[in-house]
Order: structure tokens, then sequence, then C-alpha cells
């Protein structure tokens, strides 16, 4: 393991048995498992949750996209929020014992962030990605402006392949997140370990 | 004012200006506020809400329908469930403080809910309704059944008309609630009042 956070995302678009059956494969190799499910109701998240759970993926390592109340009730890692999620200050006071993550996408916004007590921030997108089609990517220089400006983890996010895992910590990411890099790969626990094998280098100065 | 609960539920389909002006005027008379407003996100619930605090309306009034992170972050009287949201008890076991209620359309169902720790239940719907075309009502004769095998308050729902008001409670419901024949009303002010004095004339036995 590395000190790297590698964080994957759910797309939303598969079944919830592929969904279980991966996470159940590849969650030792990960940071954060996030259930990033938008058109679920609670009712569904908290069941999917529920099967992981008997799964034995560790809670803690489960991140709730949005669904505060499902994260409290499973008592799981924590809840990643969105601009249209509730205000990061109001669920920091009223769930204290979960780690709140935060989409952000500038500097501004890095910064609200950080002052409403957010844990961490995923930026991006970094580079070109499909989930974000004909919306340029922000690329490495605002996440380096980034990551100098904030003193609490950033994770870098949008369309980061292997190769490129390098840079972006390079530019002072705290780690990384991949959505459909992963879970969509023909081998999705080969690539978490590729992912995975270039942010351990890092960390034993590979690169450096 | 009365010892039978009046609720108004939102139908979703309201522009927020109107919503919080037409609840700034008819709260008095109510027991409970339901904000229904699916295809809301929950920053938008929290925003809406927040309005309604700066227009006075009480927070102990207000109920949300099943986003149970926006209740407990606003301190609102409680949370509304349906089949699709958080289970009951894992609701009542963890916030503890709201006042939980549940839709039910069967008996089974309203036993399960109150074995679950539901503080009330909606049954429905009892007359025929805009709101499900085509699905026949369940009328009063199981309303009846229901008042009769569950000790927690059961509130009628779905098509009550102000002349509908004296059977409804004879059934043994513990208060009706209403949606667009309150919001969508030509005035919502006089049909609370009108529903209202319904409700306070059993009390005063004028039907009985």
């Amino acid at each position: 393991m590395n000190n790297k956070e590698l964080h994957v995302l759910s797309t939303g678009r598969q079944p919830v048995e592929r969904l279980v059956e991966t996470f159940e494969e590849i969650h030792p190799y990960l940071t954060a498992l996030h259930i990033r499910e938008k058109e679920k109701t609670a009712r569904e998240i908290y069941q999917l949750v529920e099967q992981l759970r008997t799964k034995n993926v560790p809670l803690s390592k489960i991140v709730i996209n949005d669904r505060v109340d499902v994260a409290q009730v499973m008592r799981v890692q924590g809840t990643h929020l969105a601009y249209h999620s509730l205000p990061i200050d109001q669920v920091k006071e009223h769930f204290p014992q979960l780690r709140v993550g935060c989409s952000v996408h500038s500097l501004e916004e890095a910064l609200r962030a950080q002052a409403q007590g957010a844990d961490y921030v995923t930026f991006g997108h970094i580079f070109e990605t499909q989930s974000k089609p004909g919306v340029n990517p922000r690329g490495l220089e605002q996440l380096r402006t980034i990551t100098a400006s904030v003193t609490i983890p950033v994770i870098g996010i949008g369309g980061i392949q292997p190769s490129h895992v390098q840079s972006v910590v390079e530019a002072g990411a705290d780690g990384i997140a991949v959505m459909s890099g992963i879970l969509e790969a023909e081998n999705p626990l080969e690539m978490v370990k590729e992912y995975n094998s270039r942010l351990v280098d890092r960390k034993e100065g590979f690169h450096a």
C-alpha cells in the first residue's frame, strides 16, 4: 500500500450484482469506494451497502455520494458532496463522524470547501474524459495552483490514465479518483493494481 | 384548533415562491406542512426550508419527504418515508428526535410500519384522486380496519374533499392529509379553513 489515496467511483451504469462483485475484488487496493448512483433511491443505496457488507467489503472504505442519511445509518467512512448537496458546514456540524469530501472545479471552490470544513476535495476533470464530453479539461496547472493553496487533501479526478499518475502526484495531489477507467475496464482488478503500483512507485521515490 | 391532524403535502408542481407564500399563509391552521418535492435536490430542499424559516413558518410544523438528512440539519418536525426511502427502524435509531411518518397502502404495511417504530402512518388513497388516475381507491372500509388494528395515529389521504372529512374521522382516522385540494385550490387559505372547520366540528361533537 501507499500513502497516496486511490478512490474508485461507481458510474451509475452497472448492474448492482456486477458492482458488488467488482468492489469485493478490488477493495483491498483502495482508499475509498464511492457509491455514486444518482438514479437510485435511498432504499436501493442502503441495500447495495448491505450487500457489500455481507461480502465483507469494509464499511470504512465506503463513501456515499450526496445521501448523507444513508451514510449515517450505515456508518460508512463518509459522504461526498456536490453543488446540489447539503452545505458542507451543515453536514460536518450534524454528522461529525463522517469524512466529508466535496467536488470542486476551481481554486475558489476549493478554498470555500476548505473554509466550510471539508476533509478533502476532488478536483477535475484534469484530463479529457468521456464522462464530460466537449468540456475542456482543467489541467495540471490549475491542480498545481490548488494543491499549493489548500491544506486539505486534493484528489485529482477526470480522465486519469495510469500513465498520468506521476504527473498528477507531481502537481501535488494527495491521490487520484477513477470511474470508468477501473469499473468499466475489461479487468478491473488488473487496472486497480496498475494504478496502485504507480502510486506506490511515487512513494518509494521511483520517479523522484 | 382541534385534536385531529391536518397535513398538507406539496405537489412538486408549484414554483418555490408560490409554495413559500402559501405555506406562510396557511401554517397556523395545520399540524404539518410536508415538503414532498421529489425532483428537487438536497440543496434545493434545504434552501426552501431556509426560506420558510425566514418567513417565520415554524420548523416544528415542517416535514420533509424522504430526505432524512435535510430534516436532520434543519431540525424540522420530522420526515416522511415511502417504500423507496430508508427503513423506518434505521431512521428511528439514528435520528431519534425526528417524528417519522410512513405511507402505507394496506393493513399489512400499516402493521409493519408500526412494528418498525413509525410515529404515524398515512393511509390511502381513500377516495378517487387525480394524483392516482386509474387506480381504485382503497376506501373507508379498509381505513376502518387499519385504524382498529394499529395504535399509532392513522392519517387518511387521497381525494379527501371537505365533505368527506366526517366519514374519514368516523372511520377512526386521527387526521387527514391533502395535496392539490389545498395547494392548487384557487384560495388555499379558504380551503384550509374549510377542512379545519370540519375537523373542529368533529371534536366538538357536531356530528357525533
